[in-house]
């Protein structure tokens, strides 16, 4: 089927069914940042492949919404589809909402499928359609009728994350998430985020890419808990270990019928910006007002790391430096010998070189590989069909990250393959003056990131230069590469960072058509010390790659910067040397013990 | 009448009307920093002369709220009393509404003067009391018929602040702020905040110690406006050139009875967290549910300063500037010669070299003259029974500012009287670092000052130091010395720092039975560039006092710093030097032009 038979299909479906529009998200039941193929909607229906956007379908009119990383490949994917493409932030353009509330006529339907489309969305556009007496409709999978071939959920394994990955076990923290509802004088959670119930359970699989979790539902009670997934996933030893510890198994499907036999005699907590509004409204029907709807207490509990996952986090950085000293040292080799090596051969390298490495799982995203003008785009993704060759000359940026079985990374290094213009230089020097700013930080507690953010920052406001992207995210233990509840970024989040909270430190600076920057570490916030003036915390950082100091402009480096740089370095050289080959080894030595800007102060 | 006899009238009056409970707020029907004798009602019943505190009266219970700056002197004033203390923020403390909710019986009548309350106040006070069916009732002036000698309003003459210091004429204010609430939808706005009620009319008095206001209401309608105040203030060409402009005076006292002739066909715009709560119920009864609660348009607009007041601030400052010149230096010739001088007879030489200045007003707020361990204090006041003498050695704070007719001015310095300790030396430079910090930011438009503040926070930050006040307040012209809406703290209110706006920048130092350390300039934020990463602020220093650089320790600062502190000195003297006698200039010389770091550089 093309595009335009789809929609033609789907029309049909609206015809029968009395619906006015269809709106069609393209988000799984889980909120999940990745999808698995089954729930790629959004792309079956429209063609579109990005990573975020909107369709809607009315009788005689259908668009795509999506933000400006997508305008160009969106337009190239929307051709012939008869689908008009909204850019999302340009002057103007209304967002979807927005436009149904003006464009659909009053008293319409529309049609969502309530099982892909956050609560707390379905709430925000009821307010706004309110006023023209337009209601939204709920249709649980209503894409199955028209996609065939639609695919089943992925069938891999389940398997345990051991005590010696977690540092903590599945009881314990059912027993603490039992102890934080009751708090909130709840006797029940029904928890829908993928690597929340990956997280309590202590287990992990692949059925998405980049994040290790399964697919499933986890509703927990006071005595018993219910997982709600692929049984067939789960052997007969897990499934032993999980019902020693009061957790069944479920058919996945099953969670819709089963909401009606939870005990309502207590009020349930749920997460409505996460859960769905197709099982809200099943647990509405069962709890009518004894319903908790805040934030998931797992959100802050999970990253607040403990000592095994942190301990972890190091192990996963120090396999990832030898990785990396291995892929930039094979770079600069083989462009010295002049070989032909394009953004995708080089990606390919730096995985092949990570799977060799102990508990490797997955990468953590897809590796963003950008020489030159490319990296000016934060958000790039090199194809086979437009892809640049790395030249002798100018910057590489690589951001990329995996999941070992120890813990997840996230590190981006941009590198110089040749001889500089002044200006790449300068805002090089710039940016990592941002990135250690932040890493050295001293703050006490209860501040949050919005308040931090300002010191990466700084070293480019100064001369009124920015980057139009957060400062740095959390980081999940073998989950999401991106998590909260922490962020560092210019909005006002009341969330302080915390110790234990393990944070990427990633400022940047992007020239359109020259070039881009960015320089991301990994930073841990840990407990300095307790005194009169407050309780103190600082970041010690876990990423173990080196930093090539090749470019930097001496003169715009204070000491205590050159001190931090000259202390990291050292450091990585220290921590990686035993693992390499004596030639790897020597090779780093010249990246960085060769290259120190005061040898004797350290 | 002792305190004592005082609660026992205020308990039978209670008696009488069937109150449980009494609150006595202690601030004026304005929501004002500091209030006219009249309304100084707190400190009539309970003694105690804090800036703020509540009392709470029931049949067989007193107590006094107040928070740490006073719990010293309110355990003094208090004693015989029978009025308990509770020290706000210690531990296990209740505030008084929670305190109230907790030990008042069910279904008690609470009587407040809601004349003294915000709407804000009582509306979140009822919420608590809800469960108990606790009422509020309000009785204006309940204090009137047990304080006999209570203090009239003030008769001081009212004035104009004329277009060559205001620069925006009445009408063209009055034209603004119709448009500005006809956006909203409204057709009427009732301010009560004297300082915006004086920004709108270009009117001053001298009603209320360092503020320079006029005690009124103002109604603002469609094509008339009413100024609810005492007449007899207004001499008949001030009443006629409001007049002209289409504002009419009433008694201050008939607002209540106006309320009900206002037109109703329109909404009103109404500031619920500055409006007291008995003329909110007022509006409500003639208005219903056409009330529009929002915080005032005045706010923001009168933060922007426009260019005749900016440079009114420049001239105010230059004036201050000679002043803390003849100042130090007279302080510096009397200590040599062994005189004997309290922090009081400094503040008292301070305030007479200001009123030499043309244009002087008033102190912007009572002077805070603090010697040794006193500014380890951040709100001392000395006492004539409490006051320390200056000795040739330690640290002097003076913290102080005017109200000239040209603007209004605030500023601290710290100067050394002698030798210094390592550690005073030490923080006087991380202070100083601080100050020049934010001073020197560059930001894109919509930062706020939660993400500034902990630039001026990061030097002592960094040494796991901190001060427990924000770092900057808004400053009125010839209005208030603290106004928002802006303000660099670090809790996160969601207001940018705009060009036009007057920010203080104070960080400070304070160690407990030693020192006391504080930098405060003010700064304008001005716009710098646009360019493709944004629109782009700065500030700029109008403060004109120069900076001692004898305690500095060098080694800590980078040349950027010394460059600010040469430029800022330099600036200082070449202002000043043409207005000072030689021997006034040739000593500013030796503080500035004579002790630069570099002068070559400039």
């Amino acid at each position: 089927m093309t595009p335009n038979e789809k929609i033609q299909a789907l029309r049909q479906l609206m015809q029968a069914e009395g619906w006015d529009a269809v709106i069609i998200s393209g988000t799984d039941p889980h909120s999940s940042e990745y999808l698995p193929q089954r729930w790629q909607v959004r792309q079956w229906v429209s063609g579109f492949t990005g990573s975020a956007g909107t369709v809607v379908v009315t009788h005689d009119y259908a668009g795509l919404w999506t933000d400006s990383r997508y305008f160009i490949q969106a337009a190239a994917q929307l051709e012939g589809s008869g689908m008009e493409l909204h850019k999302l932030g340009t002057p103007g353009v209304l967002d979807y909402p927005e436009w149904m509330a003006e464009n659909l006529p009053a008293n319409s339907n529309v049609c969502v499928d309530g099982l892909c489309m956050p609560l707390a969305t379905v709430r925000s556009m009821q307010t706004g359609f309110a006023s023209k007496g337009i209601s939204i409709v709920s249709r649980p999978d209503l894409i199955d009728a028209l996609w065939a071939d639609r695919p089943a959920l992925p069938d891999a394994p389940a398997y345990e994350l051991g005590m010696e990955y977690t540092g903590r076990s599945r009881a314990d923290k059912l027993a603490w998430l039992r102890d934080a509802i009751a708090a909130e004088e709840c006797g029940s959670i029904l928890l829908s985020s993928l690597d929340e119930i990956a997280w309590v359970l202590n287990i992990r699989s692949s059925d998405i890419a980049h994040t290790p979790v399964v697919i499933a539902y986890l509703w927990v009670g006071s005595d018993r808990a219910v997982l709600y997934t692929t049984e067939s996933k789960f052997d007969a030893e897990l499934t032993a270990a999980l019902a020693a510890d009061g957790v069944e198994l479920a058919p996945y499907g099953s969670i819709v019928a089963s909401i009606a036999t939870w005990p309502n005699d207590t009020p349930i907590y749920i997460d409505g910006a996460m859960l769905n509004y197709a099982l809200y409204e099943e647990v509405i029907a069962r709890f009518g007002e004894d319903v908790h709807d805040r934030t998931s207490p797992v959100k802050l509990e999970k990253a607040l790391k403990n000592e095994t996952e942190i301990q972890g986090f190091r192990e996963a950085y120090r396999k990832d430096g030898i990785v990396q000293t291995r892929f930039f040292r094979w770079l600069e080799g083989a462009l010295a010998e002049g070989e032909r090596i394009t953004e995708i051969d080089a990606a390919n390298k730096l995985i092949s070189l990570r799977k060799e490495m102990d508990g490797y799982i997955d990468e953590s995203f897809a590796p963003i590989s950008a020489y030159g003008e490319n990296a000016a785009l934060p958000h790039y993704s090199a194809t086979p069909e437009q892809c640049s060759v790395l030249e002798p000359r100018g910057l590489y940026l690589l951001d990329s990250g995996a999941h070992y079985l120890d813990g997840t990374t996230d590190i981006t290094r941009t590198i110089p393959l040749g001889p500089l213009t002044e200006d790449e230089a300068f805002d090089y020097t710039c940016v990592l003056q941002g990135m250690i700013a932040l890493s050295m930080a001293s703050f006490p507690r209860g501040t949050r990131g919005c308040q931090l953010d300002v010191l990466a920052r700084m070293p480019l406001w100064k001369y009124n230069r920015n980057y139009g992207h957060g400062t740095g995210h959390g980081v999940g233990h073998v989950l999401c590469v991106h998590e909260g509840p922490q962020g560092m970024r210019q909005n006002l989040l009341d969330q302080p960072i915390l110790p234990g909270m393990v944070t990427s430190c990633e400022p940047g600076m992007y020239c359109e058509g020259q070039y881009g920057i960015r320089h991301e570490n990994m930073l841990l916030c840990y407990e300095d010390e307790a005194n009169e003036f407050g309780d103190w915390l600082a970041f010690m950082t876990l990423t173990c790659t080196y930093i090539d100091t090749t470019p930097l402009v001496e003169e715009l480096l204070t000491e205590d910067e050159k001190m931090f740089i000259d202390c990291f370095n050292t450091s990585v050289y220290e921590t990686l040397a035993p693992d390499l080959t004596p030639e790897e080894a020597a090779w780093l030595k010249t990246k960085t013990i060769d290259r120190l800007f005061d040898p004797e102060e350290l």
